[in-house]
């Protein structure tokens, strides 16, 4: 049995997403024998943005300062708010350097099943600045699974009243894909959703 | 693309074992979210073990003192030394609480691919300790792994000089375990090992 220190960071080790309670152990272990090279650095890391970062209060985002250094960036287009799920899409945009307007983090998406209703999200926010003349079109960049669909039907009826232009990500093969290795919903939509070839 | 202090984050939780880059961001992104109820309480747990926990002198075993509790223990048997690869096996043996006597860390396993050669392990503390009057037995319960079976046969051998009794786990089935399901070297050291079945 760990001594109770040691315990009790297993334990919140293993409330992290994507650890268990074998793999905390040996997570623990691990920083416990290498204090200077991995203790204490992740120590000093999490005290860090402890201290300096915060949430975003326009788009959910996460920054050393509030508002984000995205929504504060002149050169990005305010006229386009992309609506992700988690910080972490809007991350995987950033990566990809695909989209130069702005983002909406919802904080979730709506499901019956995990009882998340629209008021746990942030909608009316959401609602509220695409509301802003400024806005001309909401890209609703919520994940292909069914409640990411459900959630951008319901956010398209959300934001009908504002009159701005709604939009989807395109769905279909993934680029680099292998027709042998597509599961069958994308294969479908992929065929129902084609286009001429000459098309753009 | 995170702030700088969320990135340093990220990099360090990804050099965890069992977290790679996608699971370090959102493990990152949960602790940030989570300011109050998860990301402070571990760091606080971090601070704690930074500042209490040792390795024990005797065993390798971690915990606040050195020597260790199991080590101090006057109601364990000195007379048996389980040798252990790492303390999380040490923990599993607690776990279960199986064995009464105290154990020795090696802290790895002799492997040629690896490069770690008998200087790198704790095996001279090993011999000097089993070299005490007192000790009769040491119980060798490395991994069922080629490198544990190596370092298993190198450590009886450095410890027929001290005349001490040198034992190692038993190989067979796992109790509970399906034959359908045993890998062919179980199956086989099953059979090799077989025994009476009035036997003890």
């Amino acid at each position: 049995m760990p001594a109770p220190p040691v315990e009790r960071l297993i334990q919140h080790l293993a409330r992290l997403p994507g650890l268990g309670p074998r793999s905390a152990r040996r997570a623990a272990l691990h920083l416990i024998q290498r204090k200077e090279a991995a203790l204490t650095p992740l120590a000093r890391a999490l005290a860090e943005v402890e201290a300096s970062v915060r949430v975003c209060g326009t788009c959910g985002n996460i920054d050393a300062r509030d508002p984000c250094d995205i929504c504060r960036d002149a050169e990005r287009d305010p006229a386009s708010i992309c609506v992700v799920e988690q910080v972490g899409d809007l991350w995987a945009f950033e990566r990809a350097g695909v989209f130069r307007g702005r983002y909406h983090v919802l904080g979730g998406v709506l499901s019956a099943l995990d009882g998340v209703r629209p008021e746990d999200l942030s909608i009316e926010a959401l609602v509220a600045r695409a509301g802003d003349a400024a806005v001309t079109e909401v890209v609703i960049a919520t994940n292909a699974t069914l409640d990411g669909q459900t959630t951008a039907h319901y956010l398209a009826e959300r934001l009908a009243a504002t009159g701005v232009k709604v939009t989807r990500l395109a769905h279909g093969m993934p680029v680099g894909g292998e027709l042998d290795y597509l599961d069958d919903g994308t294969l479908a939509t992929a065929l129902r959703l084609r286009r001429p070839l000459d098309g753009r």
